[in-house]
């Protein structure tokens, strides 16, 4: 198979790994009659933290982006080509972008198989939706975008910071592989998760959001379509941005 | 002592490393007066992820499979040496699987003498069999045997890809050894272990199934065979299934 | 850019991601209507842990201090020079410090903007001032400078023991980066941080405060000035301590 | 310094920050008043953990033992040299434990001064002394010794595996350092700490207890010494099983 198929096949697996886990612990903490039930945020940010760790090991091949922000955060940052030698090309970035999307959609559906006997238990229709998709503590869509873009802009920024010859210059923490990327989304989700649930991954929510609309959930409530463009425009803002950013600042400090 | 002998031993020692803190962080939680007495599921997947980290150092010599879902799941994948240099056959299949479920039902015992004032003040019975083995949050055994199957395919393929080269190449998650498996184990327990406890282990499961029937357990109620396949056949389906498809995906992405 | 210059650049970066996630944990934890509100004290120190992760990560160019208490712990214990070749001067010594106030300064003005909306919604103006900077939970100067001084002492100290020849040499922890001190801070929240919330850096608790004093934040209450001098003199007392005894100690222990 | 001086040295500064560490997030989780009160076991567990982590990295050129059951397990295990090239002898052995003992009996009392006013504070006696040391949930002589004596097994085997061959051979938890026997205590603490509070170390029990008893304490109650023996026995019996136990098991695993 040719690079930018393997870049497909791995991004969709990887993604797919990545949404599973951490749509999987939000339905034990959430929905009814789990063993995890009322489990805390704590552990929903480990869960996800963790996730992002089991994602990027089977999707090491790509680069693990698992995520379109990191994807065009990579763009922004002059990068020319991206994992596995793959170029930087239009091709290249809608193939990322759109295994990302099929992964998250597809992980979103097994977690609603996995816990099927549970979502058809549970009484509330948002606490289903809040399985799939991150929906804000306080509507208010320009504050909402803000601490989206904030979130997302920590999350590329840092990981362009490990890609940096800094890391691989002290032989740490490149060597630790996917630990430091889980590790950043835990604090990511205890620190800035507040107020948006830190989608922080247009394909971790909207891919989600679409499997929610189309599955047959039993009692399921609407799809919240108004708020669904905030978590993809503000982690694609958060993540240009920080490639902007690391454009000027990380050959500084390099 | 020849290879094979040094696996029965080493898988005994890990299983039964295994089984006694993972049981024990159940007993902990769920047993009348115990200092971690309600510590919360968080806390149990924490449990059972280190004990897996402390099972996988003990038996480092077998390859520390310490599950017949791994065991079953490598053969599957075509490959044709275990850990130490021991071929793949029937002999050395039956053995690792063997020496699991004597570990495992060893471990309990121990849990069981480490707890024992506690199994006694303990006044209800199904607590008690819940130390031992999982069971369902909501029985329906198509369901509870559909999400053993994810949890297990997931385990057994992220371990997979762990033995991949690419881990090797970048000299990394390998050298970490056991951790990598401490923190999937987790992440299974946080994001898929909300309707039936994830056994995503044969062993783990029915040999203290069988100690907890053989056992004189203070007021213990019935061992639940109804049950006990669903644990048994859930995880070597998934186990083998994650085999399969390493066979076709992990050479792509490798 | 001179060394200075990348220096201050990059402790500013640093600090200010340090405070941005570290005060971001407080004000999800604590702030009216957030998804992490009651996450409790263990969230607050794996959030405040992992915040140091990141900002070691951004900042390792500058040798990542953060705190002028490690800044000045390192004069004192005798180095002649700081990270990237930086001699050990009155003019590198300002600059770290310098830069630290200004990064907790533009974390914590961040935070607020991330949460801008649960600022506004919180009742509670000590709650609000309880993010940006530490507080007593029994007001008494000397023993609240004393647990300052302890903790401290136990952060720098250990720092200073990571960068001996003995890590070196087993090519363990200096090869891991950022995790060994961010299990550190978290341990020193879990273990000395329940009298005074451990500020145990001056420019983490009075650029926030700063910060807060000046911010149009609605219902804010008082800045508490009379208690900022403590954990701004009792983290450089600890310190300095911890430079001095290092001197005479590691040498020894080496 | 001569090697054994060296020994001492970093084996009370070890212990000392062990105990200090560790018997601190007990009094944040037990005292009145303190933030982290109620905080629960698991961060008990996190607290002990890392406690451990900090105290290997200061005693690094010890061996870092910073325990009575260890060193005797090593005895049992026939080694003949301990860390930094000791010879094992009757004075090394003394050394090492005298001072555990004085390094744990340090650590209680700055861990009094860091929470003096959370002592003066608190209106129950017996959560002042499980500051300090252990006590059983339910009293029971010999299920109490069995307990730990399971409990330290667990500890020193795994920590004997550690050591051997095997992990050196794939340069991976050797070269982790203090994490893994950070990750093992969590374990055994979640695990096996339910029924007596896991002393695991004659040390860090009796020293504190000692320190309990001659300390100034407002409101203290008795030290429960009928039930002190029980935390320095059962270490020593399960340290020195586990000795042997590698003496067997470890060359053949190895």
């Amino acid at each position: 198979m040719d690079n930018i198929g393997v870049v497909f096949l791995s991004e969709v697996l990887g993604t797919a790994m990545l949404v599973l886990l951490g749509t999987g612990v939000v339905a034990n903490v959430a929905l009814a009659k789990n063993k995890g039930l009322g489990g805390g945020f704590l552990m929903v940010t480990f869960g996800w933290g963790f996730a992002v760790f089991a994602g990027v090991i089977v999707a090491y091949n790509s680069g693990a982006h698992l995520n379109p922000a990191v994807t065009l955060g990579l763009v922004a940052s002059g990068a020319t080509e991206f994992g596995s030698g793959v170029p930087v090309n239009f091709l290249s970035v809608v193939t990322y972008i759109a295994a990302q999307f099929l992964g998250a959609f597809i992980g979103a559906i097994i977690c609603w198989v996995a816990y099927k006997q549970h979502f058809d238990a549970e009484p509330n229709s948002a606490n289903k939706l809040g399985v799939f998709s991150t929906g804000p503590a306080i509507r208010s869509y320009g504050w909402n975008l803000t601490t989206e873009i904030i979130g997302t802009f920590v999350l590329v920024f840092v990981v362009l910071a490990f890609g940096g010859g800094r890391q691989g210059e002290s032989g740490g923490l490149a060597a630790l592989g996917a630990l430091p990327v889980a590790l950043l989304v835990i604090v990511i989700g205890t620190s800035l998760g507040g107020p948006t649930g830190y989608a922080i991954n247009p394909a971790r929510d909207l891919g989600p959001r679409i499997a929610h609309f189309v599955l047959p959930i039993k009692g399921k409530g609407p799809s919240d379509w108004a708020y669904s463009w905030v978590p993809v425009i503000g982690p694609v803002i958060g993540g240009v941005l920080a490639g902007w950013a690391s454009l000027f600042l990380l050959p500084v400090l390099t």
